[in-house]
């Protein structure tokens, strides 16, 4: 019954498998790889267009590589309050964009309403030099840190605001996967057919190891990025084993399959907590569930093994609780859970 | 007869195996877990003291991180000028520095003589606000980029100049294993004992995927250490995998196992080549080879399939090639190697 | 009728008078000057402290080479979110900072509440390694940028609370003389007595040309600050005359007497509004008067050869504008300025 | 005999009564005025052509910033090993830039040969990424640190090896009247016509208070730097004054009427030196001169009230003097000076 998050499951066999596969005999290192090219033709396919794809292996350093690499440091990040740049990545995106400002917006369900963005952006007087930074990028979380997704319409909403603008829209995609097949919409729609020119695509926390992408969608636009990579201390030697994590996990769209499981859990879980009379707080769209709970029961679950993280209070006194489901995750666990939270 | 970098190389199958092993269940993440304590311990023990222990994926962060961590934004690292962090890392330590300077100094086979380091440290007008750096860190590379190793009594001279001065020892030991097990001294002589102050140990190139290790001797030095490599994108999420590799890497002495061969298999190549009449133009101390051989002679060699690079021109018009040899160099690539170029 | 800024205001005759008289001979640069040695000695007896002085030509690089200096990259600044170094600096606190993070506070008439801070700090969870920032600073404003000023137990509330949680307190005083002569209090007592760690003491907007100190009031804290402030481009060659300007401003108190009448300009300019029906929207406690006035009127008085800023709306259709006095604002313009009003 | 530095005179009388001018009545800050706008326009006339200027208060802080906007983060600048850039500035264009690097070149009287750019540029495999800093601006001084002057011919021998390979000519113009007085060209001929990209115009060691100016000869360039100047603290608030200083600086030839006294003295001291016997070391070309003195007379000359850098030592045992002549110095002190000299 570990909810906790979805890194502290392990690596899909598949990929475990592939890791031993690439090692096999001499291989030119720093992604001078034939595994590599494969891995950027693959997201080409995928993308349904060219793009520039460099994998680097921690979720930080992707978002804090593409935010820094869009942005002049006299820039400014629009992001909702609760994103991940802004509270979870100990000011990475502030260090790798050399002194870039993050500023925060609030939105319901964990996400920025094209209406919030557009009266920030357009209240003029407090942008631009010489006195104040200026808009260079709107980021979005998809699945955000509340588990919810954005629309397609809502992403052309948002990168329509933002282009106006002259920024560009990032989606932050740690959770790329679990967003995408819910939305039954293919991988360019959720993206660049919506507005989105920068992606941090996410492998780690949907089954590899430590694997992430950044990709733009206009290979122009990744000028530089090669020597920003590497001088960010994120471009690995032994690169045909990230490549080979990242084929692994697109190849037979077994990160769709990973995905569609951890999100069928998350629903499973759902279902019982509401059955339990705990219906979820916002929405369950991807794999993660939020719920209040009171704390003794909180304090009983956790007593009988279940690992999950207390994320905030309600007004009434419980605890919101925060549940991530993963490929890893079982109906088993899920059952256990819910049944001990029905017993009360 | 691939010898164009020991990062060229697979992952040890112990190593490999680590990793399945480590695969199984759930574990907290970024560090969190059992396995992170058990490096850590093994350090201790190894270095005979209390040490501090960051996990990062890349040398070239490692380098960073722990030059960015023992030198003020107006301090300067003095280091050889062929040396990996001067030469190949894009500008990471700057970086990461925040505009921190690195000094080039010359030095013959790849290594800083005390002596040049005494002058350039005592010529004291050069140095100190307002208008010059301060010296904060000397770095060494042991071994060196020209495949040679400082003796222990070599670190120490530099240490007490370096600290006579204000400033500390850094030692990046991507090949360190390499260094060590030619030394035939314990790691703590080599490093703390003689004055290394704080050292990037590296396993990647000596037999892991992606696995390296900043190491502070005095663990009070690593204040704010945990923050640095978070916001530098360094922080695996999924730690136990990093760990799994460094522990098998430790464990049982495998990598010193692995070090050995990978130099005896240089030694050998410098035997063939010396009978061939190609000694190597620099000491063959670790598990790089460095010989001037003709153009003609070079040609040839590659077109029979050796790989290995080009690394500079002797002034009769040799090519001077690098030949790096790994755990994973066999003695027949070794011989059919050097039957070749007694072939002429 | 200049009510734009103190900035738009020119140089008491006084420091006029002082940069003719320095502009005499020979004298060593960068500071070592008597002149300097002076201006360092005055401030220690102006605070009744030892201090550490470093003279720059700037607001913007005081504040940020003082943040910068009391915090590392991944520390957070918190403040008013309509503070000048949040909103007006165009990003430098983060530029010095190597990417630190600025956290904007709420607060009525331009302060952080006590219980603001407290509560905001307080959230433990949100703060610390390795996925955190952690908090560095508190910054205030003294006056604020609504033209109030926090009362001496204000700021030892404030102080207190930012030490209990390991943050030094930083006050932005552009406006310090103009504050200080409504408190009635000595500079010591506003400023260390209360908790002050650091100080941007202003005296461009008071009067002087381009002159400002950093202070820090144990000067220990300075260490590096030379080589930082060099560094960052603000150290003056000429150094005589940034302090010539400084020794000016201080003598005879003459600071002093300059921020009074730009104080009792503001307070004439606050009864003239009160009298024509548009009271000030916020008190009125140092030289800016902030008032709500019907748009015709405002194009009326600019038509008329007013100059002010538009600084927000309120809700009621009415501009709120900002209205600024300085040493060499006239009872004259003032009193042309409300009558216009009370003509409506 | 004050020939410590030229920044140990004082400010041209036309320059204080410039000031003094302009502290007349309420002004716009910020760059918003007339004297702001007139300075622009005298630039684009003295060039001849449309020019970007930003106006700021070192000569340490127009390096930086002028460095930083031609090189990304991954770039070097290649200067001589005894540059301002390089040796002076504490690192500041390090800082400014994001941690570029300075790359350090050899020169015989200080300048870079162009064999020397042209041999270290065309070393293809040293540059680029990954691994690699790439060649992004080349920078030199004119005049140089030991007082000689590159002619049009070798700027543009320079500039071309330069924008051959990518990088772009910077030109540190601290002495920039002092070179150009010599060269009896005009100011466009020496830069941009030559093939300089980007200049610091240099007004502070000639005779102004604290004026500096970039200048991007392609306004284009310049997009970008009003915030950089500005959140690099270097944005004027009275900005009129620093106008009012270049403007009277470049007024009626005023710069260059003192740098032709500032250079005519210095030839008079190499005459007087070289008729005692002690001629200068390298050619004295703008108002610098080194000649090589015994210690004794040194000491002799010091103790009779002389100021001068002792700047390095001969391998005679006598000592290299550096003796810098300004605006201000006369005929008086020089000949005491050389009398003295003669005296032995």
């Amino acid at each position: 019954m570990n909810f906790a998050s979805d890194n502290t499951a392990g690596v899909a066999p598949e990929i475990m498998a592939a890791l031993a596969h690439a090692n096999n005999g001499f291989t030119l290192g720093y992604g001078n790889d034939e595994a590599t090219r494969r891995v950027e033709k693959k997201f080409c396919a995928l993308f349904e267009r060219d793009v520039a794809v460099f994998l680097v292996p921690t979720g930080t350093v992707a978002n804090a590589l593409a935010l820094a690499h869009v942005t002049p440091p006299w820039g400014a990040v629009l992001c909702h309050q609760n994103s991940h740049i802004a509270v979870d990545e100990c000011g990475a995106p502030e260090f790798f964009g050399g002194g870039i400002k993050l500023l925060e917006l609030p939105g319901d369900n964990g996400k920025i309403a094209a209406d919030t963005l557009k009266a920030r952006l357009g209240n003029k007087a407090s942008w631009g030099p010489p006195h104040h930074v200026a808009p260079a990028a709107v980021s979005i979380s998809q699945a955000s840190e509340s588990g919810t997704i954005y629309r397609v319409a809502d992403i052309r909403a948002l990168a329509d605001i933002a282009h106006e603008h002259g920024a560009v829209l990032h989606m932050d995609g740690a959770r790329f996967g679990n967003a995408l097949v819910r939305l039954n919409v293919s991988a360019a729609e959720m993206t660049w057919k919506a507005g989105v020119d920068v992606l941090s695509f996410g492998a780690t926390k949907c089954g590899a190891m430590a694997a992430e992408a950044v990709i733009f969608f206009d290979p122009k636009r990744a000028e530089g990025m090669s020597a920003r990579r590497k001088r960010g201390g994120a471009l690995l030697s032994k690169h045909r084993f990230i490549a080979a994590q990242m084929e692994a996990f697109l190849d037979g769209d077994l990160w769709l399959r990973l995905a569609r499981h951890a999100n069928s859990m998350a629903d499973r879980l759902s279902d019982g907590l509401t059955k339990a009379g705990f219906a979820p707080v916002w929405p369950v769209e991807a794999n993660e569930v939020f719920a209040a709970l009171p704390v003794a029961l909180c304090d009983k679950l956790q007593a009988a093994g279940a690992v999950f993280y207390r994320w905030d209070a309600d007004n009434k006194g419980n605890v919101i609780v925060r549940l991530v489901t993963s490929f890893q995750t079982t109906v088993e666990e899920v059952d256990r859970f819910t049944t001990l939270v029905s017993a009360g």
